[in-house]
């Protein structure tokens, strides 16, 4: 899925930048709820590549696996990875 | 607070390490479930972090604005964080 | 799906004992921090049966969906409500 | 808190409600995402009562014990009740 594939990374790049922004916010001691907004920003963009990321693995594997008789191995892993995704 | 500060940085920039991974695992074609993996674990290490930011919040700002009797307008201010910090 | 059905509904009886309990917990003027507890608990509880649901969807509609060439709309649909799901 | 208290107690009662419906759903088979999406909506009611206990702690339990020096095993033990909030 080349598509898909630079969009993830274009997004994981800008979460990249975000990070290192965090940092310089706390070398520069700006304000701790700045701080923790910023976080939250961030994690809110992680979660939106996580479910990007998500949609092409229920596109591509998942549906082969379903279509060639191999659902439920499949959907073990899916759901384990996802109750790790949800904490 | 120096020593926090230290420790904040160095995590973040673990993180900032750990999303240009999986920006490599992307670029590589790496398994869509394991990718997903480590998103959560981006996720949970950022979580640590703003803990620990607002462990220092809470000495440092919020407990001066109570002792100085300014404790409702601190504490609407974190509650409104938090509650974006939660989602 | 008759056993996933019963099991979960068990789980959903528990939780709402649980959610009573809490109630119990706020008249008898129980200690902030053990009602948060007890509500983290609950959210757990409920991400368990959320996430049982869906993987009941997975193995049902969903395969169902895949299998008769209808993969799209179904992962669509199903990307929106995990999206919802993971806040 | 008196007023707080009953709006907690309002709250936690139509959470109840909403998870005896959920209950309801699943006896009557309704589809897996709608149940889903109830789910991810009483999730999201606990995580308003819960930030509005958290509230009522850090006007009342919180601010005194920091009036009154003891802010550091208060925070301590906010921080950890936190953290699995946060989870």
């Amino acid at each position: 899925m080349p598509r898909d594939k630079e969009s993830i990374v274009r997004r994981l790049k800008r979460i990249e930048g975000q990070v290192r922004g965090i940092q310089g916010m706390v070398d520069d001691d700006r304000y701790c709820l700045d701080i923790i907004t910023q976080i939250s920003a961030v994690r809110a963009a992680l979660d939106k590549v996580g479910l990007e990321v998500l949609d092409g693995h229920a596109r591509g594997c998942l549906s082969a696996a379903i279509k060639s008789g191999q659902a439920d191995p499949a959907i073990d892993e899916l759901m384990e990875v996802l109750g790790r995704f949800l904490k």
